[in-house]
């Protein structure tokens, strides 16, 4: 018998779609569309956020990201405007029409984040902060869940039925690279782990190749091997000036590049029958 | 320039000694000392604690463990006493004189912990959680903070940097086996980060073979490997009967398998000048 | 400075494509080609192997393959048919007009394999068999060189630098998975490695999807991924009734399954604009 | 039940101890000895391995080490003197009257190592080069099987299964540390190899502290580990002039580094009862 009950296919033969309210159209994660979240690493400004959001819905993003409480390796690494980048969020979703999502660190940061985003984001490093997952099993809010950084697939359904169990049900897996010994990349992206989590469970799996690959270069080619191989969405980092960004520049795709990136994806998804929202 | 500073030895070149109070005799846990921690995964009732505590503290342990909230990787396992469990702990330390730690996995828990137990752990789950190690860094009570499973020596010092920055310098490392690919143990301890830390920082470090190996009949070799190696200590679990425990029973000893490994573990302390207190 | 040279991209700007001659249609491996090998793990049987290749001519595949000697990490398990089965090979390969691969353990094996066999596979556990690499140097035959099981990028371009040093340009990447932590696959197909080594060097690259994740479910799933990529081509393994394989049966499809794959594979190189021959 | 057996404890009971002859005093590696095994990297010329080796004569060596036929990564590094080195290994054996060990990379190089080599050594590059093994197993000389970098405990007891298969039972186990993610070493010595080894297999263990570490200051700590571990013996590098050596500088010992490394490991060997010939 699998340790996991809730997040397996077995409990729900059916897959699971997790709808993300918006102002304008909803927008549907989970087998059978392709939803492209795009934004920078963090929230670095007003006016850089909410152009660079304005470009994105014009060349067809679907959920705005933004970091505002970065968990950094090193305490004196820039860690996030927090509350003031969460003013521009709102900003910028008011002026798109488009969901935003950002990272939880601390479920104090609940009371403040709650009318405003929508994704919860439980970053890599959390995946395993229980007591973190148990609060956020109690929130009627969909919920990101990274794969840890050397969670193995069974330990990371085991984290979504944490959540599950608290009886929050709107819930989103996203491959993010594992650790290896590789020392080219930042991370190798789980490729296998796409058609694994389809196979052993209902939930919507999206993968993050920018943190995986940690080279902007590689996020094209990743983002596709994601799309083909089942993938129901990606989630990249773009910057307006990747080598000005404040943290993961290297990652970042130009909103040019992201054109391109675009494309390609939605081409991808049409040959593997996908809608887009 | 290497990332982490307090935790250098470049910021401090002798080595840091971390005081543990106690009724009978404080503990000193650094270079020059070899300090043995020991007891139960997790406290499961009173009368068998209080037994195993009395039975230990006969045959030299210098503080007492014992888990009362376990980060289980599954929601539907034994997840400790809580509170209970304190009370049960605070006995065992009154009849025993024996400083007590048990791991912390929320700040919340801060409140009712703080009178009673003289070491905090900071768990391989949450060594990068940030937002407790900020809040820990704010506490007058010594730490001890486990490696995470897949974290780099630097990823790690960079978590103790987190808690000195914070203004608690009474910091204790703990190695307790990282992930590799090998499947015949739990993990692999990796016995090289003793003599890193020793040479890249000024904190005392001790070795967890129990959660390293996950099996009772390796933890006797590699607590010896350990101490061999220039450990400042080891913490070992202990169980009256492991066959019954709740949790890790694999990998606890029998308090008679402890009594070999102490007397072992003596003898090597004294072949390199170690002092027992 | 790149510790490879004529393995890097700087040595040669241009992707190189190596030409595998065949008595019908000569098969060209390399950027802007899609090629499939297919067949099974080992060569059994003459009438099995024989029908087997005709029908996978018959559904599109541009190479066979098939095992002769086997690296099996036990020596009680079965070790291929040798010789023998070298003839089974030639016979298929005359019937249908296709070329053939197959692994060389050791260079006393060249003498009877050179006037029949195609292409010559380094497996992963002679990647850095350097002695069998230098004597490859010297043939004129491609060579496909599979990564090793914890091979970085680097080290497996330095095998590569090997054979090229030694005069044979007619050299083929292939990525087969690496080992990692996780239980729930053989290996882990490293999708980033595609990219890399389109960016680092000129030569081709293709995907062993069978081998790298150990369950035939997941082959179709990283094949497609693998094409999306940017690799130029798979090889997969194909077993009339697998659950019969004298070896890994498990990660083998059937022909039916084979064709699946086959017009997804034809597909998405058609949207990468490539050739299939 | 395990896949080896002739390798396994079940199949022999009592540890096998190897003779490995030699002209003043033959010696005993394998339970209750303490072995160590001394040298550079690369035999280099001969005033100075002679000079060497004398030196380590003098200082307790028991077995003389020294590369004759490198497997190096990159095609363009010194790649050992071969044949010549051969000669002045023979000279440095017969002025100190210690056994010598080198590794075997590839069968052919047999002829004319059989007579003056005592030991052969499989190096972990060559852990799953079967054909070698096959051969070797054939062979009437000690063998010393090191671990493959990413080998498992099961693996490298299948290879030695193939050794023992052939014949040969004058098998001794070599850990050398394995791959993992940690950049700081070069690799990670794993310690519960040792007992591990020890219970699943009557075979003799000793471990590569230079090779797992690759930092010459780790040597020592990592040496006593081993020994206080279990291990029966160890195997380091020594060069008169680490700094001018063409291979392995960084993790080679002086001899007045060796001088304090040998007693302490006397002093643990005398703790666990070991012998040292």
């Amino acid at each position: 018998m699998k340790p996991f009950r809730l997040a397996s296919r077995e409990y729900r033969k059916e897959d699971s779609i997790v709808i993300i309210p918006a102002t304008e159209e909803s927008v549907s994660i989970g087998e059978g569309y392709c939803t492209i979240i795009a934004g920078p690493c963090a929230v670095e400004n007003a006016d850089q956020y909410i152009d660079l959001a304005c470009t994105l819905k014009s060349v067809g993003v679907h959920i705005l990201r933004g970091g505002l409480f970065k968990p950094r390796t090193s305490p004196y690494s820039f860690k996030g405007l927090g509350i003031e980048g969460l003013e521009i969020m709102e900003e910028a979703k008011k002026k798109t029409g488009l969901p935003i999502i950002t990272e939880i660190m601390d479920i104090r940061e609940l009371d403040f984040m709650y009318n405003t985003v929508d994704i919860l984001q439980i970053g890599s490093r959390n995946m395993q902060n229980f007591s973190l997952l148990e609060e956020i099993g109690k929130v009627d809010k969909p919920i990101l869940l990274k794969r840890g950084l050397s969670a193995t697939i069974e330990e990371w359904l085991l984290a979504a039925e944490y959540v599950l169990n608290g009886g929050n049900t709107n819930l989103i897996l996203c491959e993010r690279g594992i650790r290896t010994f590789e020392p080219y990349t930042r991370n190798t992206v789980d490729i296998g782990a796409i058609p694994l989590i389809k196979e052993l469970s209902h939930l919507p799996i999206i993968v993050d190749p920018s943190h995986a690959t940690g080279k902007w270069k590689m996020v094209g080619p990743v983002s596709r091997a994601a799309i083909a191989a089942g993938a129901d969405g990606i989630m990249v980092e773009v910057h307006p000036e990747p080598d000005r960004a404040l943290s993961d520049g290297k990652q970042s795709l130009t909103p040019e590049n992201y054109k391109k990136l675009y494309s390609e994806t939605i081409a991808l998804a049409k040959l593997g029958n996908k809608k887009l929202k």
